[in-house]
């Protein structure tokens, strides 16, 4: 067991998937988490799957989290202010200024509520989803106010760093602004990609590949979720969307007659702009191009892909991504395998000596 | 060697990737390929490469597949019908209707032309990403018209399944609308969702996780192809379009004011129509939901994924998909196990059993 920063008790609000992965989090590091949910289901669901304990009289928590939905939040956030008068309260809601325009309209005691949001998910909901490491590795916004003290903000950094998250600070407006683009706007846009597809002939959709697949993905996801959070967050994502029917109509209009001067020159210069935007996304596959990565052939057979990775392992090459390209009905897959760049010539030699085809 | 449908020689013209997947496809067949190339670098590379021999007087090509951007298919395959007058000629361009009408217009002999298009590539290009097995359960559309007989279509159908893949007959003007839904139009919201992103702040790139990279992953494309393909087939991408910003208006406007009346249900509506057309996507993560995933926790260590797949394969589970998550920075990988939903239970247990950490 990990030494705690926090001292505890935690009480989290809401045995979903965050509020689960939350307790999980904290009870591996020992810390005493006092779990609640409307449903008492859920409820002890959680406190089976070792999240937390339930709520017991006299229970003096130094933090609570809210994990509710977003159009929730601020009331329950009020709630737990006046129930535990001793506590900092935060949230996870994907949104910040609502909740905390909210709170301070029906006079709650804002100073000690900062709003927090981790930007951990997954597709599936619910406490049995939930893990301890969700959060690890993933960046956990802090929406900083005013009113506000330094020690009251020491609580929720180190609920953050004992969870493994890395903490970001953020007003609650750059907040609001941030996640619009690179996450409320993209569900709207792979929204409405995915309902063209509601009354397309199925000899279409029969030639999708992954394109169509990556660009539509997240349009599968809850559509109660996210009417709150487009609601609570509609002007910055508007905003965005404006932006985004602009270029929109330089496409439509440049492909009205696509042989006219300049019309070509204008889509150039639009996908141009596209290579640009994905170039600054940070991580594996963005900017940074830390690794490269190799394409090997595998039959789809059991234990083929096991002696695969048991050979990357003997050649002592650290695997950093690996994806499994399968076609349905082939018998053959492909595996990109993601390696730092120095190790690439060798293990393509090593791989190759040893029979695997290697594709690229 | 499997036994060939084609007798060959085969000309493949343009050795990109393509050209040189389909030469390499062949040979494994024994069929004598010849390749031609513009580009003599191309041309040679994909020849010691194994895809096929350079042109000899006297060649006699029994069919001729043209592998050039689409702005040139046209032009080169009015040139290769002109130049072999015994052989059928196809193509792999993207479009279908506009180079048959260029051809058509040019008084080329179509009667020995027949459209083809393999829905199949890679991030990569040039004859060093080929690979024999490229097509291998990919949809190939062969775009019938009248002036093609019958058995001047068998060579191409032999083809596309001596390359492993699946024959798919349309109209041009069918193929044109379906992949402008399947493809183009997917590409242009991708482009413009990424353009979005390139004068973000830096401190909203960061939070970006799995959702936007998806969304925006094709938008990385060749913008010098898609001015091509987007130009071609400019009237079915722009119908598509049209019907999108429609869409796009709908959520502008309910985002006005989301606290009018209306106003939510709008979007709800708008995300279950979303919800809809994914659902109507066939495939591995799609509508049929042949498989089930299970989530794995594994170090960040050489050795620790390969154990676990050949742990699998001890248990005698066939994996049929595989992806690894992995958070920049973090110890941890997560690893996506599909297989079929009769096997999952007791994977489950098998894995537990060993030590794993199921995550759901």
């Amino acid at each position: 067991m990990v030494e705690s920063r926090l001292i505890g008790p935690v009480r989290v609000v809401g045995a979903g998937l965050l509020g689960t992965s939350i307790g999980l989090g904290l009870r591996n590091r020992g810390i005493d988490v006092i779990l609640a949910d409307a449903s008492p289901t859920n409820l002890s669901i959680a406190v089976d799957y070792g999240a937390g304990r339930a709520a017991a009289p006299g229970d003096a928590p130094q933090l609570i989290v809210v994990c509710v939905p977003p159009d929730v939040t601020a009331e329950i956030v009020a709630r737990e202010l006046e129930a535990f008068p001793q506590a900092i309260v935060t949230d996870v809601a994907s949104v910040k200024l609502a909740p905390l325009a909210e709170l301070t309209a029906c006079g709650a005691d804002v100073s000690r509520y900062i709003g927090g949001h981790p930007l951990a998910g997954r597709e599936r909901g619910g406490p049995l989803a939930g893990r301890a490491d969700l959060f690890v590795g993933r960046p956990w916004v802090v929406a900083a106010h005013d009113a506000i003290s330094y020690q009251q903000a020491t609580a929720i950094d180190d609920l953050i760093l004992d969870l493994g998250a890395i903490l970001v600070e953020m007003t609650p407006e750059e907040h609001d602004r941030g996640v619009a683009l690179i996450s409320h706007v993209p569900q709207v846009v792979s929204t409405i990609m995915a309902r063209r597809l509601t009354d397309a002939p199925a000899s279409a959709l029969n030639l999708a590949g992954q394109g169509l697949r990556d660009v539509t993905r997240v349009a599968a996801s809850d559509p109660e979720l996210w009417v709150q959070i487009l609601g609570a967050n509609a002007q910055p994502v508007r905003d965005i969307l404006l932006a985004y029917r602009d270029d929109l109509d330089r496409f439509i209009d440049a492909l009205a007659d696509p042989a006219a001067p300049g019309a070509r020159r204008k889509v150039a210069e639009e996908l141009a702009g596209g290579n640009a935007g994905v170039a600054r996304l940070p991580g594996k596959h963005g900017q940074d191009r830390r690794f490269v990565s190799l394409s090997v052939m595998v039959d789809d057979t059991p234990g083929q892909l096991a002696r695969l990775l048991a050979e990357i392992g003997e050649v002592g090459v650290n695997l950093e991504d690996l994806r499994l390209e399968h076609s349905p009905g082939a018998q053959l897959g492909l595996a990109e395998i993601s390696v730092l760049p120095e190790a690439v010539s060798r293990l393509t030699e090593e791989l190759a000596a040893r029979g695997w085809r290697i594709a690229g």
